[in-house]
């Protein structure tokens, strides 16, 4: 019996919340898991289809990439999951999918612009959509570089991991994390929506403000400020 | 045993119909339920994920926003929903979402205007929408002015929140009402539908005119006039 | 009991079709079924839920618009139904919704234009979409004259209802027909889905071309003419 | 008892997805499977309701379109599938569907740009869509000439059949292939989500460039090149 055998059933039970969030087809999409104290990471296999993925099916890999446990290939953005875990050591779950609406913003390689109070609920800025990826990179370590690139991103433009949990990678789609597991399939699951928001007003109104410093505080504060009043804690 | 059970249980279940109707995900949105004879309504509590809500969690809470009874703090939204039933006296459900469409209107800062008889059978007006709110009263007591803001805008435009029950606050989403919870949530399902037919319309045929005052007048009265002829009463 | 159980049944069964196809929200909508042999049609009653709805709730009524049996009002459309009914002998269904997209077009005031085999699998011509009404008829019997204006709409442009069996009323929304009912609902579902279809098409390419005449032609001949190889019969 | 029992279960579960997947609606589309050593396909009978489809009700037909058993008239489309499987005799499954967005791109006859790596995962050229056809071959033995469209098609543009599973029929639709039936129905649920996201990325971004040579290179290698490193094998 497996020691990992507790994360290994988070991480399957993280990534079973894709198919049914509308996120993910057939074998798209990844989340992983991290425990620090062991430093490994939980991560589902490469290309196994969500309606026949187990629990014990799940990879442990340590933050080197190395495979600790697992009969299956770890899933192909492994390094670019492990990248962000050494990077952000307050991050313990990071989430990949390809959802309609994220990855059409990363297409049209445009940041999706705050413009309301459902998008400041969760994050004070634009989803920031990274820059294509240099011919070099992408023929060197290319998921290694997809981390590369978004760490890069966030020192490039001083954003804050634990404040914007959400990206999209230019050409390619987003990657969400957070705390736990959970909060990274939450938030991509957020980031969807506030896509296709952000799409549908933008069809409406192609000049649509963006939303007023004095409201992107308030509705932050309102859940995560000292004054915080949403929410039960 | 609570003398407010059955106040709590009409609003969980006014609230549970929320996902059902696909207008919220997650914790977003709340239906509150007033009870004029007691002096209290019912509302959800704040941030708590509708598939983990029991109706032993409603809150109940007195128009001028103190708890009553309720172990959960109420949803943050509560100073909204007390100043419509304050104003409104003939007002016993207030319902908010984010529901996709409703939203992209009030992030374009539009009234959605009256293109149809499907818009006709429940209101004569387009949909307005209120002007984003002042940096001052943001600061302020937001929730209260939120309230505010909705029933100025009615005042400004001369409109009969009985006749109109619902509106868009700019930036932000949709507020509907009734004369119970259940229309409250009636009229949110309306609205998505009305917010999505109107983008298309749009889409379609830019230069698409409002319906002609006689065709507003028809459908309204076939519904809710002195001859009317529409469902059973 | 009713000597029209077996048609309230019918009637009853089309309607619920209605929901699960995704055509309906709350009471919108509403089929019919024609009895030629005994000079009458059921019809769902006005403004009852589809999910209260029960086989006893339908309404048996004569080509006159008069109740035969039952105990509710019936549809506020009725007049629209029977007056299709007497002008066209060979239609015995009637379907009515506020479908989406096929609204969205009906609102734009335009034709959706046949750009596919998909249409053209289903009517060889543009869906016609009827000029709004005049102000004098929209004041006088108002679903009748709606009827009228279907009626009208296919003289003038010398359609044959038994080829095109589809409308949009301007500013309303679509009407359906066919042998029977349950054509008539197929055919709701079909239009909406060429609606949706003609409005993602002219958004990729708003100079999409009609369909050529020769594609139309061998299309619709394939399932309806002498030399026709589709399905079974 | 059949000696093609299994032949028709598989073309049957292969048929049953397409409901499952949103890609048909009542009788629309059709899959078909080859079976090599016996030079016959299995394909879906024609214009019969998924809903009522049985195994047994699956045709086998011989690569010259010659019935070899079954009781129904197969596919109006099986020329099309025939002449596929004649002309690229590695390709054993066939699909055919009229699903939204595939036909919207197919009626705005454009080809759909590789504009990410979701696509570039399956393919690294843009999704073809074939020319209108002229009028004397739509005249002449049409689903024949549909199948010559498509080869044609290919071969003009220098397109290998078994790197480009897929195409769009101008005013038609999508047909879709692979090395079984189940390759086939997922070339063609993964095209619809091409078509979607591709849709999207340009109304967003009319400008949206294609993906670069070097990230279109990488991303089909990680899954079919020779040091692949996507999936389990």
């Amino acid at each position: 019996m497996s020691q990992f055998e507790d994360l290994k059933q988070k991480c399957f039970d993280a990534n079973m919340q894709l198919p049914d969030l509308g996120l993910v087809v057939y074998t798209f999409g990844n989340v992983s898991v991290a425990d620090r104290d062991r430093s490994v990471f939980a991560i589902k296999p490469s290309g196994v289809p969500y309606r026949d993925l187990k629990a014990s099916d799940i990879v442990i890999v340590d933050f080197d990439n190395k495979v600790v446990e697992g009969k299956l290939r770890p899933s192909s953005d492994t390094k670019t999951h492990s990248f962000l875990y050494r990077s952000w050591k307050t991050v313990n779950g990071v989430c990949h999918t390809h959802s309609t609406y994220a990855v059409a913003w990363a297409q049209a390689q445009r940041d999706i612009p705050i413009l309301g109070t459902t998008h400041a609920d969760s994050l004070t800025q634009d989803v920031p959509c990274t820059k294509p990826m240099d011919t070099r990179l992408i023929q060197g370590d290319y998921e290694h570089n997809t981390g590369q690139q978004i760490v890069d991103c966030f020192s490039e433009r001083s954003l804050d991991f634990s404040e914007v949990e959400m990206v999209l990678v230019g050409n390619h789609g987003p990657f969400t994390w957070g705390k736990n597991a959970d909060k990274a399939v939450y938030n991509s699951r957020i980031l969807e929506e506030l896509a296709k928001m952000a799409f549908l007003t933008l069809s409406i109104n192609p000049d649509a403000p963006r939303l007023s410093d004095a409201l992107i505080k308030k509705h932050f504060e309102r859940k995560h400020g000292p004054d915080s009043y949403y929410g039960q804690e």
